[in-house]
């Protein structure tokens, strides 16, 4: 198939798939998903992805009706289907079918699970992206990846409007994350990246680049960083588990970064090798 | 019928509704909504409610592709179809239908028109009612009615489970608005209530009453207050277009309110009034 979507059981083409407009999705953006990219029919870093979208459904009360091993075995056949050498594997669960209140005792039926899997393109490790910056008006509820994005949704179209890749959100002073990922200075041969609290998700990229940093032996702080900072810093780059890492050269249409390609390069470069040794080439 | 919904053109019964899996309400929660009651089917306030979609989507750049008397003739449709006196009246407008995408240059479809009508009933507007008290942590575009509603979800939800009938946010001492209503606090014989900013949705049912407190030679201060003040007023109570005027006498266990009752029931009474003007008694 060129492209498959999947809901409570049912699988169709995406464009085709049909759901109940009593599910809370449409009503309240009541449910939590994951997404992650498949190289060569292997989806990376699945179980990490797995075990977020229990974690976010336990912090809203969601109970997924389904094992881990289900889910995984549904994704995995629902990978299966589709063609190509790189797939965007999305999926999400609601609170489920039922008359629109918001209070969900009586909700009624269980959760819903939604999943689809399409062609997607990998981003170019070694381009110059392009950000802007703009004020983090959204909830306390960042670390939940809840289906609730429209401040991501509105900051991602004031980006590309501006040309750019990414918005670079910062409630006050302090850069939090981007519209849809995190990111990371390098400063002195050291990286800091803003500490998993309420006001950013802890991604599964960012996790990932903290290990080869360890492993590298490259110092980490997990600690509050202001925009003054981040315009100063040697390197500047976004992760997320579509974007992998990308090295941002451009802030506000202001040339940054490009101070430490070493660093930013043995980063990329470890993180490149752990995909490919986990999906093969592509 | 017994209740009716509608989705761009379509009518079915609520629960045979079906809508695309890519409307962007189902990812992004990408859509405004609004809502009132009908009373022998005469929707409450409708023009004033249409006008608050049409500015809630332009605020977040959705361009509603029918005009104010179209939307009116829809929905004035829809509640002939529906049995009872009382009704609920929902509908919302979200930007469309296309392949999942952060960023909207592209998003393809023009915006989709939802809405259902269905039995509902009022509140007593001479009851007691009961509230807890809540960090407010959602985001700063409160003043939009838009369908990024997860907060006040879980809110409302803690509410239902401590027995109460609403949940009361408040900002650090600073109360803002109930998770979906405006609420008020008498004291001294002066209504205040919360100014209209990012924090709070302009009520309808909230402009009535200060349009009431005029007529009635009731002084009015839109200012912020606290919780504090809020718990030592005269009398508190919430608003909305299907709770009307609810009379709080209990916060968090603790009595309150209960001391200018002649004040609250000119509001209430004036409201009430209106209301029959408008829809003739039920």
């Amino acid at each position: 198939m060129k492209d498959v979507a999947y809901y409570n059981g049912k699988i169709a083409p995406i464009a085709e798939m049909m759901v109940p407009m009593n599910d809370r999705a449409c009503y309240f953006g009541d449910g939590v998903y994951d997404a992650t990219c498949a190289v060569n029919h292997v989806p990376m870093a699945l179980d990490d992805h797995i075990d977020r979208i229990y974690r976010s459904a336990k912090l809203i009360d969601i109970d997924i009706p389904m094992s881990k091993e289900e889910m995984k075995r549904m994704l995995l056949d629902l990978v299966s289907r589709v063609e190509g050498d790189v797939l965007f594997v999305y999926w999400q669960v609601t609170r489920g079918v039922g008359m629109r209140g918001h209070a969900y005792s009586n909700a009624g039926d269980k959760p819903s699970i939604w999943a689809f899997v399409r062609p997607n393109k990998m981003r170019d490790p070694y381009g110059a992206y392009r950000c802007i910056t703009l004020e983090d008006k959204r909830f306390f509820y960042c670390n939940i990846k809840t289906i609730n994005l429209l401040p991501a949704v509105m900051a991602n179209q004031r980006a590309e409007e501006a040309g750019c890749d990414e918005a670079i959100f910062h409630r006050g002073d302090r850069v939090t994350e981007c519209s849809h990922s995190n990111v990371h200075i390098i400063k002195n041969g050291v990286l800091k990246t803003a500490p998993c609290d309420e006001l950013i998700l802890p991604g599964i990229t960012r996790a990932h680049i903290l290990a080869i940093c360890k492993a590298q032996g490259i110092p980490v702080v997990e600690e509050p960083f202001t925009v003054k900072e981040m315009m100063e810093a040697d390197e500047i780059f976004f992760s997320s588990s579509s974007a992998l890492t990308c090295r941002i050269r451009n802030i506000d249409g202001q040339d940054v970064g490009g101070k430490d390609e070493k660093t930013f390069a043995a980063i990329r470069d470890a993180y490149q090798r752990e995909l490919e040794a986990e999906c093969g080439r592509h």
